[in-house]
């Protein structure tokens, strides 16, 4: 299997993280939707990152449909057993994933040209995050003994918020998910797969 | 279980079908994340359509994650059980859903004050919409006995599309989509849950 896509992306992070958490073995290329349009362009005519080339040379893309061939691939998934927990984590996983949304999107608005951009919208945005960012930090468990789907994501999320667009998330407004993410930032698991790799 | 959000979201749609054919029963509200913000905030303080409220109480949120928790609860799953048909239906899935986060950014992008919209932007998602309506034409299989999460997702990309946009997505361009739907939008299943239901 092979996973395209820049890290910095935090969906094309959680599947190389989750892939490995998972025990699967998979090629990673660093390639821009952006920059080399190219290049991805000949893998994925959409520009969808992340797109990953399955065994058997399917390309698949949406990161949600990736972590599920993953799981089919290794047979095994990283949601708890149990339905309530599971519940849980889906729960979790979906305020990991709009704040993730919601991040892009106020990169995105951005990095428009300062004529284009719709001031409502860029609030409508930024509240939407500190919302989500603000109710993960208060549901998820950053002692648990591995990662689930549902911590993944938030963090994937808090990371490129810090990483990328850190003047629109102040980390001392966060202290526990800040906290939180710095210790599994340090983790051999999260550490194999740095956002700043390229 | 109760569904809230409107069907001229695809993704509010796509879960209340797929529910539907996993032979769930659950309420369906159409409250608006524009128009009817107080009722909707009450329920998810993110506007985030589809909402679910689980059983238990707990709301979850993001299509792909909601329909996780619907096969939970069924007990069984709309893919294929053969792992390379259900790898294929994946694909199709991906394109589907490409297709429908891109027709709402052309939604989202028209629905600026005009002097905010950007061009270049509405050309690169544009293109991408009619790029995975193209390929999810030529891949999927109209004829299936019954609708998978693949052919689902598609279907609620082009309904959308021809509902909300279609001067953005001319149907003849896409005369097996268009007929392919044609035939899945007359089935009592897609009846139950028309898009223009309000």
């Amino acid at each position: 299997m092979h996973l395209i896509g820049m890290l910095d992306s935090p969906y094309v992070r959680r599947c190389a993280i989750s892939g490995t958490a998972l025990g699967l073995t998979f090629q990673h290329s660093s390639i821009s939707v952006f920059r080399h349009m190219d290049r991805f362009g000949a893998i994925n005519p959409l520009y969808k990152a992340p797109s990953l080339i399955a065994a058997d040379g399917t390309v698949l893309m949406d990161s949600a449909l990736i972590l599920r061939h993953f799981e089919d691939v290794a047979g095994r998934s990283l949601y708890p057993a149990d339905p309530a927990a599971r519940l849980k984590d889906l729960r979790l996983e979906g305020l990991g994933i709009v704040a993730c949304d919601k991040a892009v999107g106020v990169e995105y608005e951005r990095k428009r040209p300062e004529a284009q951009r719709h001031a409502p919208w860029m609030e409508r945005i930024r509240e939407q995050l500190a919302t989500a960012l603000r109710l993960f930090e208060a549901q998820a468990d950053f002692a648990a003994s591995r990662p689930t789907p549902g911590l993944i994501a938030g963090l994937m999320a808090w990371g490129f918020s810090q990483f990328v667009i850190p003047e629109y998330v102040k980390a001392s407004s966060f202290p526990k998910l800040a906290e939180g993410a710095a210790h599994w930032e340090a983790t051999p698991l999260f550490r194999q797969w740095p956002i700043d790799r390229e």
